[in-house]
This record gives C-alpha cells, sequence and structure tokens, in this order.
C-alpha cells in the first residue's frame, strides 16, 4: 500500500527529458517516489490529494546560501562588496552564538521552504546548529565545516576547524537529511593551505568542495596581485577544481577559466539576485552553458539579496542574460528550470536521489497553485514555471513524502515564535553597527 | 466625521521628502486623504482599521502595460522583438474584439490591483473596454486612442482613429478615474503625420501622448534608415517631446539623446522585466537620472514579462543597473521607490492627485503585510519595499477610500469567472498562431 498518492496534476518531472504529465499522479512508498503516470491509472494509497489546479514538481534546491545571515536582513545597504562585507562581520560578530546562528538559519529556512526550496546548500558559522534548524524547519541541508583564515566569529583555531570539519563528515555520514561537505570562504580569505587541507577531507570523506569564487573584480585584483594568477587557475594548481567542486557566482572569468571549470567538471552556483545587488557584475552564464559547465542556482544570504527566493533566482536566470546579451534565446526556460533543480544535485553528487520526480528519488516535491490571475492562461507548465510563478503560489511542499508545507504554512514549526525571537534581537543587531 | 482611520501603521508617504511615520496613522474624507500624523493623535473616523505589523504605502502607478494581452501570456516565447511582435499580432487580429479586449483587459487589472497597483497607463486596441475593465476591477486608468498606420486589429481607417481619439478625450474630460491621452504605437509603425496629428491632439485636449521608443537596436536602425535620424531625434524633429510625453522602454539612446530628453521634460517608462526577458537590452538608467530625466516604472504586457508584477519591476529597478554597471549604489532604493510612485504621476501630470500620500490627495493606498519571514527582521521600511517586498504582502488596496482588495481578493469583481472565461478562450488562442 502507497503511502500518499497525488492526482489531477499537471506534473512537472524536470527529469534529463523534460518529461511533463498534464493529468498525472505520483504514489509515494517510504519516503520515496513509487510510482509515476496518468492520473487514470494511478494507485490506491493510505492517503490521497486532489491536485487539480496545481503543477506538482521537485522540490528547488538553492545551491549556495548563508541562511542564518537572514539575522541581518538591510542592515547594511548600498555599499560595494568588500566595505559591505566588513559591516556584516562587526555585526556578525558582536551577535552570532551558536544559538543565535541557529535562530538565524531558522528564519532562513524557513522563509526558503514556504517558498519550494527542499534542499539548500549552507555556508555558516556553527555548521551543527545549521543542521539542527533544517531539521526543525523541515529541509535537506548541504553543510559542513566552515574555513577562513585568521580569527572567525566562532573563535576557532586552524585546527580547530579541521577537527569540527572532521567530526561533521563523521556524525552525518549516514544521513539521509545532511549532505556534508566543506566550504572555505573564499580564495582571498583563505591561503593555499586552508584550501588543500580543507580539500583532502573531501578526497577522504567524500561530500563536496564549495567556496566563492570571482564574485567581483576587487576580488580577482586581489588573487591576482597576491599569487600572480586568476582564482580559477589558482584554485587549479591547488587541485581544488573536481567534480565535487561549486563555485558560488564565478561572474568574472575569461574564456580559458571556463573552459578550466568545464575541463573539470566543477559547478557554478549562479547567484543573480545577489550579484546585482552588491553591484557584483552579470556572470557569462550563457557561455558557462555553452561550454558545458554545469550550472545551478543560489539565492546567497538574505543580506545580499534581501531575500530567499529561488523564484526570482529562476527568473533572473532565465530572463537576464537575455537582456546583457541582446539575444532572446540567450537561456532556454528549461535550461532556467534544470539549474533550479537537476544542476543542484548534481553539485551535490545527489542526482540519484533528489532534483527530479523519478521513481525511486526522494519524494521531495511541491504543489503550485496555477489558479491564480498571472498564472492564467497556462499554456506550458514550463513557461509558467520560468517566468511567472511567485513564492506565494507554492501551497503544499513534501520532504520524503511528508508534509512540511500546508496550505502555505509550515507545519513543524511555530514560525510566529522565530519571527518574535528575532524582533527581540534586533536592538541588539543595530546596536552591533552603530 | 471622516470616513476611514488607519492607525498603528508604519506609514510611508512616498512624497518628495521620503516622510517615514513609524507608528503612523491617516484618514479619509470624501475619497482624499484628510490627514496623516502620529497614530497616538489620529482622529476618529466612521470606520477604524488597525494596520499594526503593516507598512501604509500609496498605491503603485504602472506607466507602461497593455493589460489586455494577458490573453496571450506565455503563448509566444524566445523570439527576438521583432519576429515575436508579428506572432503576437496574428494572434490579437484572430481573437480580439471589444469584448475580448475587455476580458484580456479585465484579467491584467486584476492581477495588478491584488499585486497594489492603483493607476496604470494602457496602450491597447479598444479604449472603451480598457475603461470599462478598469471601472470593474476597481484602479485608475491612463489610456485613450491608439494610432498605427495600416490596418489595425480594430479595422479602424486613420481619419477613424483620429475621431476615436478625440471622442475618447472628449468622453473623459473630467473623469477622476480616467487620465485621457493618445497612444501611437512608435515611430517605426507610426509615420510622421499619423505622430503629429495624435501630438496636435493632445495640445488640444491636454492629457499624455506615449508610445514605445528605442526599445531595441533593430528598432533605431529601422528609424535611422528611414528617416537618416535617430529614434529620439526624430520626435524632438517632429516636436513631440514635451513634460507630457512618456516614453516606454528607452533602451538605446546615446548622450545626446538623453540630453534631448532631460532638456525637453520627457518622462521614461522603464520596463525592465520585458527588456530582459525579451532580449532588448538594458535602458541606461543610471544615465538618465543623472542626467534629470524623470524615470517611471511599466510591466509591459504580460506577453513579455510573462506577469505584471510591480514589485519585480520596482527590485530590478533597483538593483539591475548595480550589476550592469558594477556600481553597488547606481540607483538608491529611493530613488527605485520614486520610479514606482511619483514619478508615475508626474508622466500623468497628476502629481497633486496621485503618487503619494499626502493631504488632498486621493486615497489611493495600500497595506503591505511585514509579519512574513522574509520581512523580519525589518530595519528600514524603504529597504522592505525595494528589496523584499512581494506581491503577495499586499494584503489591502483602496482606490479613492474604498476598499478594491481585502485580505488578498478583489472586492468587486468575480475574478473566477474571468479566470473561466479566459480559459474557454484558450483552445481558439492556442489555434490562432498554430
Ligand atoms: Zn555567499
Ligand atoms: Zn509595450
Amino acid at each position: 500500500m502507497n503511502d500518499l498518492c497525488i492526482t489531477n496534476a499537471c506534473v512537472v518531472t524536470a527529469d534529463a527529458q523534460g518529461r511533463v504529465i498534464r493529468d498525472g499522479a505520483l504514489a509515494v512508498k517510504a519516503g520515496r517516489i513509487g510510482w509515476i503516470g496518468d492520473s487514470a491509472d494511478a494507485p490506491t494509497a493510505r492517503r490521497q490529494i486532489d491536485a487539480k489546479g496545481m503543477i506538482l514538481m521537485p522540490g528547488l534546491i538553492n545551491a549556495h546560501c548563508h541562511a542564518g545571515d537572514s539575522l541581518f536582513r538591510g542592515l547594511v545597504e548600498d555599499l560595494p562588496l568588500e566595505a559591505w562585507l566588513q559591516k556584516v562581520w562587526q555585526a556578525e560578530a558582536a551577535i552570532l552564538t551558536p544559538e543565535t546562528a541557529r535562530l538565524g538559519s531558522t528564519l532562513g529556512f524557513a522563509e526558503m521552504l514556504l517558498a519550494g526550496v527542499t534542499t539548500v546548500m549552507d555556508m555558516f558559522w556553527y555548521p551543527g546548529p545549521v543542521v539542527a534548524a533544517a531539521r526543525a524547519v523541515g529541509l535537506r541541508v548541504a553543510t559542513g565545516g566552515i574555513f577562513i583564515d585568521g580569527p572567525g566569529v566562532d573563535g576557532l583555531t586552524g585546527p580547530a576547524r579541521l577537527r569540527q570539519a572532521e567530526a561533521f563528515f563523521e556524525e552525518y555520514a549516514s544521513a539521509e537529511d545532511v549532505f556534508p561537505g566543506v566550504l572555505p570562504h573564499g580564495t582571498y580569505t583563505c591561503g593555499p593551505e586552508t584550501l588543500m587541507a580543507a580539500k583532502a577531507l573531501t578526497d577522504r570523506y567524500g561530500g563536496f568542495f564549495s567556496t566563492h569564487a570571482a564574485e567581483t573584480q576587487a576580488e580577482q585584483a586581489t588573487v591576482n596581485a597576491r599569487y600572480g594568477r586568476s582564482i580559477i587557475r589558482h584554485m587549479d594548481a591547488l587541485g581544488l577544481l573536481d567534480s565535487r567542486t561549486v563555485l558560488a557566482h564565478a561572474v568574472h572569468l575569461d574564456d580559458a577559466e571556463i573552459a578550466i571549470l568545464a575541463w573539470r567538471g566543477v559547478t557554478v552556483a549562479h547567484c543573480p539576485a545577489s550579484n546585482l545587488k552588491l553591484g557584483s557584475g552579470v556572470a557569462r552564464v550563457p557561455d558557462l552553458l555553452a561550454a558545458g559547465v554545469t550550472v545551478a542556482l543560489g539565492s546567497d544570504g538574505a543580506i545580499s539579496g534581501n531575500d530567499l527566493d529561488p523564484w526570482l533566482a529562476l527568473r533572473l536566470a532565465a530572463t537576464l542574460h537575455r537582456g546583457t546579451s541582446s539575444r532572446a534565446d540567450a537561456v532556454g526556460k528549461a535550461q532556467a528550470l534544470h539549474m533550479a533543480t537537476l544542476a543542484g544535485a548534481k553539485a551535490l553528487a545527489a542526482e540519484d536521489r533528489i532534483g527530479s520526480l523519478e521513481v525511486g528519488k526522494f519524494a521531495d516535491m511541491i504543489l503550485i497553485d496555477v489558479t491564480r490571475p498571472h498564472a492564467v492562461p497556462l499554456f506550458d507548465p514550463v513557461t509558467h514555471l520560468a517566468y511567472s510563478t511567485a513564492k506565494s503560489d507554492v501551497r503544499h511542499v513534501f520532504l520524503g513524502g511528508a508534509q512540511v508545507v500546508r496550505d502555505g504554512a509550515l507545519t513543524r514549526l511555530d514560525i510566529f515564535a522565530t519571527l518574535a525571537e528575532v524582533r527581540a534581537l534586533m536592538p541588539r543587531i543595530a546596536a552591533a553597527i552603530a
């Protein structure tokens, strides 16, 4: 007997073939997708959901985020990245503890889950509390030890960071809801030894290696001045680039750097909303795609967004590059949808478990209301997903078949208590940068 | 006695001084704003609304739209503007009548009003049905006679168009909810005589003159080849540019053209979502602002969007130009808010009536819920409006003090009936371009 069967949905599988079933159904058994087909052939199940007027699709994957920074949303504005980062770090240093990191992460994860994100790659201090927050809200998280040279907000020394990262790999080695990895901050904030030590852990334990790379021109100039080579060449020389590597931003690249990323099988986490807001630039996404680089989508933190809306990222991925290249076909709608789903799964080497609706994968899925004015008429569901779906259209969300959002509300968490806690912290946050 | 008093709101007046009242109140009498101040001093009224947890601000102004084209949302995709327009016109010609124009306009206006737009400049065939749709939904509309050389969708001849435009001015001369004007399609679709005849009407009756201008490079090339001068120089030579002129898009301009627009007091309706989607380019908004040109915001039609979300336009106006100029302060948040409000009022020479919350103006206003995760913490309301407000945060909308949206639902229109009518038309629409 199936646990759940959803019928009468427009099923957008987001699989490699782009299969869409107009009047489709999907059955869940033991947390995994057991069956997909026409509604007319739907099997029985303990629970039935009639999804008439809804699109059923896989949960979205956010490939680059700092959910905990939601505490500082809107606090520091209108500065270029480097000056802005100094202020942000000042606020983080004054406010962050394991408890507040968990609070901020809870806020960020709640926002994302409500918008249909079911897996997040999150770079933040205190990875343990980050996992606790993700579990409390109800989504999967890819995280792990963070690396930065010099004293971090968490006060750890270099050797302690390595131990923390190792312990994280060991603790979550067999967890289904945690993808462990290492997250050094960047090539301008971590020296070669730090980066190589972090990389050695992924080679030993498996998992991903994710860092910021080539976000701004200033960052490229810094690394060039320090090491005599561009960021991607520097990383490649250090042996940091392979199919487990996920580079956030990758805005400022030359052709040869794009070729290196393609050759090494690196994934780029494209963060268009952040890149626009901070004035970082516009990533060469059509060129990356043409070269065969896997491009996933990220929101970055709410301090550079100012929200964590995956639909904005998807829409910008689909349209921004048309505007800047004056080519109406620079990025296709199916390519953009792929960035928000399967490409994120590939970044985590988890295409066998997440990123599309296929039999055997986790039943991570969302139901999208298409009965609102901006969804009518609806000639093609992928067009609607790429260009006119809003986060508020996400009505129900399932993680491993368990309902974590029902009618636009979290089922596991009292969000109002979280919001009240965040508001109570606001005077201290504001004072931190005064 | 006041008709309505809203208390305990964070009042963002969007006036020229950027006045914000943290615990503010506003009273309405006979459709106009009668009083604004601190909640503690709020006057009595027949109806009281406690707006705790909400921002009160003026309704947004959409300075360029084709609401009726919502019928064709998502129908034609991934073509550059010129090829795309041929397909769109094919669909329009097969489908549009006064009845379907009204239906499509109703759909588009409903979407916009739900998102907080209270005034729209709308260019569409059949201006009478457009007004009827706006009145049925409950927003103000700036529209009038449309001009295009050769046979249009409506089958009118040149002289009949002039008569229609004149009749429109006369019919709506004293209407408070209609701003009459003329709307020639563009310099590549209307010859000099048509454009000058339309302009002569605005000189005679008052009202605005709005047209598409410099949307694409191909359009500039066409006009250059035909008239030996660029679009703006061509329009200026024809005497079409003054403070009543509103140019949609204005993407491809040289420095001298920007200077002409500034000198003539022209308003640009910036449509970033459309420009990105169609691959038209990125307007030089920072340069336009620096030159002193008034820049308002438009959604363009849902066929080039694919929705009519004013918050996306606002957010893109605030962030897109940072990304493309690599300057984190290229456009300020207050400037972006001004584009969505007072600048639109200026385009209609209606700054005495709409565009901000000030005593004596129409009580066109919206209440925005700021109790959702993406709005917390909220350090500065203008930051939130520019970077993280979503259309679904708009909870209540008032037009001239009358409530036209209550808890996210239209009060005047059965939207489900409209959506059902649109869906019934879908097979014919799809067949029209087959
Ligand atoms: Zn980041
Ligand atoms: Zn237009």
